[in-house]
């Protein structure tokens, strides 16, 4: 899994049904890189998360047919980039 | 999922039989790197959208036999790549 | 899926029962990285082709129980690696 | 598998329901990124491990449905990051 | 695949039981990363490998319940990492 900060919300009204229901991160990775992942846990903007991608990624959505290959699956307690 | 914009079709009349039936779309990631990708959501030139890789690329699409990697889920409503 | 240029052919006597009757191809990817594939569909030296990974690379083979991780799924009408 | 360094643990009280009962560990990969992976065989901090990615990482735990893409597999009786 | 060099064996006395009796070797990618592989089909140090990853590299081993990522699937004839 890899640690990541949320920066957004994804607006996407148009989708294919897979991926229909669920709430749409925009996440920086470490070298800055803007992904879409998957929220299950509620993550709110500024959250240091940690996510999984491939098959945990979809099994870890309350319905595993949701189809991600990016999911967040905690909020950390305590985090700095710099260690 | 990553962001991606779409840059145009590809033209491939010889194919396996897994892909037969796929439109194909050229899009490029934020390195500037052209990949392939199957597109259920029937997305044009120059739209932003967000893909999936691994097993959710197939299970995106209408028919989950898909030999795909690389599926556009979603089209983005507003997006410019500088934040 | 990637866009990739087959080079040539891999001589390769000892291998694991899995891969046994399938032609492996050696192709480079646009880093100029030399890797192998799968190839169902009968590509030549010279040729663009776009490769799949992952699960969807053993099921576009003809036999899914060919254990690949990269396979040639189609042969490009025509391509320029500069656009 | 990849060679990486345990550094510490993660706490995270906030998780989806298929990491809940794991213990997990922040590694560093050979390029000084640092990774949350789950760890099975009881590594301590300073240890060198090798890890699994993919589905082998969800197999390789007592319970298959620990929604993880990275696992430690293994200690390393002796190693040097410099040969 | 990918084309990889033997380097040698790792020693790991304490493992999950998903990769318990097969033999690990280290081996060498094109940018001199070194990794972990099982090896199948009887590489010495110094061959040439293919390997590959994912679900490939768990049911290319004998036994499909060995939980790796990253499987030696046969050994290269002849190859020049210069081409």
């Amino acid at each position: 899994m890899e640690i990541m900060q949320v920066i957004g919300r994804l607006v996407c009204t148009q989708r294919v049904p897979g991926i229909n229901h669920m709430h749409l991160r925009i996440i920086r990775n470490n070298k800055g890189k803007l992904l879409v992942a998957v929220d299950p846990v509620g993550a709110r903007e500024g959250n240091w998360v940690f996510t999984a991608t491939g098959t945990a990624a979809r099994f870890a959505c309350p319905d595993s047919s949701t189809q991600t290959d990016l999911t967040i699956e905690g909020i950390i307690d305590h985090w700095s980039p710099d260690g």
